[in-house]
């Protein structure tokens, strides 16, 4: 049904090479199942959604049991126009490890999710699901885009940059990454920079720890080569600015950051873990008097909002890119707020063809490179 | 001078297999140079660590230009009988790297320092000078301890346990870590954390992406077979917990807490960066109104308290561990009370010979892990 109706949207004015009906609408595809609330929070997001002004050109596909969703699709009569329910069974449920959910989740919301966007039906995916099945299954689903070498899961970090955010990447797709893997993460997170935080030419900067030149591991100065000669091309559309250490990720020092899989992981946890601790010393020192409750009442909302920056899966979600098709990964605990905003960044991220854009960056920074250099 | 005096210090109760007069006391040997505020603040901090009733036992051996640090120390009536300064006019400063330091800076403070412990003069040393070098020189000076692989920089970690600290390692005197190279860190981190946290049995984690066994780097995997293996013994004097992941370095899920140089170092800076964000973040949100900033004046103390808790090199330094003696390393910026505080743990660990429980400890579990098991 919403295939029909999607010729009443907006027109998109960028939408070359377009294979489908996306020429009148969005389409996204989104996974009804997996959240930590059930498929009210996801129904309830999509609403949320539709009220922005820029939705207007939105579609969804929604995968998931017929019994369940259609009860909450009627009382939304808001989406009965935008929403086609795709109803299936199976669900991959958040205790699932990512191999036995793809033996055995062939049939699942998740998959059929991801489905959608293999065959072009959909721009973007949007799950709460289990982050390592969807991962996995993604990878299977959509493969590796021409040209890159690992996928990555890049992430909005707060900092002080005007956005608000820097883009972070990998935050644990892989373990580890060799010199071309973070040189293809750098390409696809300042792709994602320019799209989501409004820079016209990313600053990119590796990971490391040490600003000197002469230290941390040998796949980062590497890296650092390649990033320094891409840079200098005028076509790069971003600029390298060296090594930061860990405490200037939420710096205004650069838009993306670059890193391996681990390293990533473990620095947003323990800046989750940090904000918890600071939080929790703040309430301790607070209640030490009665001038301390009265203060602890002022800074708990600046706290609590902070809290829900940090963790960028709570707020945007976290986004697998180097895939044919992008992925976001909203967290499981979001409601329909956190839905409402993973599912604005996917509308961007379909409607700007990011997944293209990736495509088309590294196929130029690589034909280049290849170009014998006349240099000493 | 203070070879002669010391005899009159307190007696220690454990000081079998001690070689020379710190019988009578614990001599720790001290670079006066190096640090952002020069000698003054170290001069200061031996005054202030003096006043501690435990610190009736203790002489220092001041390495510095004589110049400079006798005028300081005339000032200074209560050092006169517990300082003895060794005068030498080079220095290692912040700028230098540390290949450069090795091959110039043998007549240095920092080296003489090292020199003193090498040497069996003093317990151990303290030095607020650059990190790399001091490493370098550590290294070549005293050499890794028996048994030991990899020698690694430990530090205090603000936690929600009972002593308000973790221990973590490494921070950063290495780039990787191969399995036995983390299970030295444990034994390691685990002697540390008995000496300094007051646990009987310290909790050894491990550092990774994923809760689950299944996660992680194989290395990591391998590290964790080995630890519980370890731990099974009754000689082992640790447990071990299993996994953590970056949000519960701070928690009270363990003591000690294992990870490669790359990463603990990653994590300690981006937990500062962090600290700073949020900082910065109430500032902000406390300035938007008068009764904002009326609550920024309750929130300053605690925050302020934080940020100081959260740099571990700031109040207590991070130490050098796997060497044949221990060097505890000051923050650069460390004023008096900082100072005194790094020497404060230089004497603990000096007074408990650290190092040679470290080489024991090593040496039992080495030999019980030779030893033929009759298990399945």
């Amino acid at each position: 049904m919403a295939r029909d109706e999607a010729a009443s949207g907006s027109q998109e004015a960028d939408n070359a090479g377009n294979e489908q009906d996306a020429q009148e609408a969005v389409v996204l595809s989104i996974d009804a199942m997996g959240g930590d609330l059930g498929p009210t929070a996801v129904v309830d997001g999509l609403a949320e959604a539709l009220k922005q002004p820029a939705a207007a050109d939105l579609r969804f596909l929604l995968h998931g049991p017929e019994a369940a969703l259609r009860p909450l699709l009627v009382k939304r009569p808001t989406l009965s126009t935008r929403v086609e329910l795709r109803d299936c069974e199976a669900t991959v449920a958040m205790g699932d490890r990512p191999t036995d959910a793809l033996r055995r989740g062939r049939e699942s919301s998740m998959w059929r999710c991801l489905d959608s966007v293999a065959s072009g039906e959909a721009a973007a995916a949007v799950s709460l699901g289990n982050t390592g099945a969807l991962m996995a299954m993604s990878m299977v689903r959509l493969r590796l885009a021409p040209g890159i070498g690992r996928s990555a899961i890049a992430a909005h970090w707060p900092s002080q940059n005007p956005a608000g955010f820097n883009v972070v990447l990998d935050m644990g797709a892989d373990i580890r990454a060799e010199a071309r893997n973070l040189f293809d993460y750098a390409l696809m997170g300042a792709e994602y920079a320019r799209l989501t935080l409004d820079v016209e030419k990313p600053r990119v900067a590796l990971l490391n720890i040490g600003a000197e030149d002469a230290k941390g591991r040998p796949e980062i100065a590497e890296a650092a080569d390649r990033l320094k000669d891409a840079a200098d091309q005028d076509a790069a559309g971003f600029s390298y600015v060296g090594f930061i250490e860990g405490d200037k990720i939420a710096s205004s020092a650069a838009d993306v950051i670059v890193t391996d899989g681990f390293t990533g992981n473990v620095a947003l946890k323990t800046a989750e873990g940090t904000a918890r601790l600071i939080g929790g010393f703040l309430r301790q020192a607070f209640q030490d008097s009665w001038r301390g409750r009265i203060a602890a009442l002022f800074a708990y909302g600046p706290l609590r909002a902070f809290k829900l920056r940090i963790d960028p899966r709570r707020v945007n979600g976290g986004v697998f890119l180097g895939l044919n098709g992008v992925v976001v990964k909203s967290h499981g605990a979001a409601d329909g707020v956190g839905v409402a905003s993973a599912v604005a960044l996917a509308a961007r991220l379909g409607r700007e063809r990011i997944a293209d854009r990736i495509v088309r960056q590294v196929a130029k920074l690589a034909s280049d490179q290849d170009d014998p250099q006349i240099e000493s």
